[in-house]
């Protein structure tokens, strides 16, 4: 027998409109009944592997040692894996598809140490179907590890540097320009960027921030570096150093993401401010209104 | 004292956006504290009795031992009975309105062995208006279930043979044409349907699904029959077994539901493909463009 | 060491789209593996610190004993404190931001005992930036008080009585009219006004319910007082004593507020029937279309 665990801490894109997460949930009660299951969240867009990629590595760190359970999986029922895979001299275990979702979180959890694909029937619920993997493959999977069953016997093993890595979009530095990506805009209208305040030093304060509209039109606006929403004037856009170590733009109480209309996965470029950019000033690049401006 | 249980699953159309499934989950705390609630889904809509019951179906051989409870309530306050139900020598008990939402998930659990109405008030919680049975009425009957208290003193005995039915929609056969009935449409668009395998396979593969929009003009598909979802070409609908073993509509990656314009309770004909109609090739009946196609 | 504590009830203005609530829950997980957390609501409105204080008061008496974690925090990374409260003689303790919010439930629960501002950095978690103080402030807070840590050592001592109060919207009475306020829109489209049944008693059954469109015409309709939703005839607008004790506008499977428009913060008046204003009839002050009716 192996360790015994018990949390299992659950990552999907289930969404909570339907049973799914609750199925999976007692599925896990049902063969497992001393583990307490915490919802991350369920919330990730259908199919978005990089989004849910992105919100398990910001959970990473904060989760109780056990069972790390992520399912955001397009391939479901194709000859995709179904993998669990041990960190950290077992102090954790990740289970999901092999599909880069897991990656990330994983190599900040010290990288895979040992991998299993979860191929053995006696470890899953017999179904009419082949599509729900969540409750049939992937909850017994974890009930199973936190009642001590070792890994080793939920399937093949998988050479870890073998599994799928994952993609993490990189910034890059263009003519003292910093090329940034927004990895995710939260509930307030929070835009993270992927990169932190060293990438961004150099630039001073305020920098400016250009965005393009779908028309391909670039605005400009600067943004003062802050150190939380609250410190800045009412419509003044921030460069604030998130609860991430990241930097996020932002407005004080009101969507940053919105007003500039970005979303995850936009680029966004980065630069020192001229003489005549002021601190708290828009310059628009031009002056056609954008549409969604304002939104 | 009766048998103790230790969870309830616990399905409602209370939504998340209120607290009112937090302070149902507050008072079955504090009336039994080794309880664990499994929240299967919260999302039915607003008094809709039957999409509740057909999710509590897709539930039920899932859940723990212990009580079940599920609250559609549209007439809360009426005569309507709040009932318990036990079924399977007591492994488990179900609590809810006694309004045929819980009827077709008692009958899959083996049937109603012995029932009372809730109309015991020593063990409900006081309340100054008569509209949150949740909390006042359905939570304190299923801790003091969870805490060994016997069904008996809750209230009185009613004859399992009284317990309102559910309505559970049936598929037909019209000259060689199954008329079937979209039962659920799930956060990805698969479209359920209230036929398995066995009532299609003399349709052969592909087959040919016909749809009305709201004016009534017929639209047909061929939809091909598919393992998986991913087995499926990218816009080719497929006819899958899904996890329940139901025949589901389905695209690979999109909204089959969405394409198709179609709901729960919608109404699809299935019939077999005449020799002109290919796999994979969408043949309209009629040109005109359908209002909402492409939604 | 103090009290232990096996509950934390938790409300925030966080949604479930990203995964803060699963991180908050993670953190108590990890330093408080035997605490239940008990979700009492995420989606009060982004910065609502009045909806989020109006819906812990309807919650508060009845959760169980432990801590009650309320975070809807405009002013995160201020100078506003971070406090906890205890009442009760230490069967609860609330955490949260002073900024008003857990004022009139900590009042609901006896009024605040002791306080203390969560200032020191031991009982805290380390982070690179600072704004997510739900992650860093209150959840370790909240699992070292339920693991037995006085409260005197997470911080400086308040004095309860320069704790920040809540603003609680009281009713008035004009020339025979009583003006109330929309305290909260649920799920159902009940509207919950700030008055008891006693406050409009003197105004008979039915009364009259006028309320102003976003361009100031009024429209008056007759609402019936009646015990329960289902009670109300198709369409008939009702004044229910609802679940709190307070008058809620009602319609029988339908949303009242919809039907007038109506949401929380909106003033309504009500008088008494003049002899013209038959019950269930619906008695429009000015015949021109109200825009939004009908939504």
């Amino acid at each position: 027998m192996g360790r015994r665990y018990d949390t299992v801490s659950f990552l999907s894109d289930f969404g909570t409109d339907d049973e799914f997460v609750g199925v999976v949930k007692a599925v896990v009660r049902d063969l497992a009944p001393h583990v307490t299951v915490i919802d991350l969240t369920h919330a990730i867009a259908p199919y978005d592997v990089r989004a849910g990629g992105l919100a398990l590595v910001r959970c990473v760190q904060y989760v109780p040692a056990g069972v790390v359970m992520a399912i955001v999986d397009p391939g479901v029922g194709t000859e995709r894996r179904a993998v669990a895979i041990e960190v950290q001299g077992g102090e954790g275990v990740f289970i999901g598809p092999d599909n880069g979702l897991l990656a990330s979180a994983v190599a900040m959890a010290g990288g895979a140490e040992r991998a299993v694909a979860l191929t053995n029937p006696e470890y899953q619920l017999a179904a009419p179907g082949a599509t729900f993997a969540g409750r049939d493959v992937f909850a017994p999977a974890a009930a199973h590890l936190c009642n001590g069953v070792d890994m080793a016997v939920l399937g093949e093993v998988v050479d870890p540097a073998a599994l799928l890595p994952g993609l993490v979009p990189i910034a890059r530095t263009e003519d003292d320009v910093v090329v940034a990506e927004v990895l995710w805009v939260d509930r307030f209208g929070n835009a993270q960027l992927n990169v932190g305040p060293d990438d961004i030093e150099a630039l001073g304060d305020p920098i400016v921030v250009r965005t393009r509209d779908p028309l391909g039109r670039e605005s400009a606006r600067t943004a003062a570096r802050a150190e939380a929403f609250s410190g800045l004037g009412a419509g003044q856009l921030g460069a604030v150093v998130d609860s991430y170590g990241l930097i996020a733009l932002c407005l004080d109480r009101a969507s940053a993401a919105g007003d500039l209309g970005l979303a995850a996965g936009d680029i966004v470029r980065l630069a020192e401010a001229a003489d005549g950019e002021g601190q708290g000033v828009t310059t628009p690049v031009e002056l056609r209104m954008r549409p969604g401006a304002g939104r």
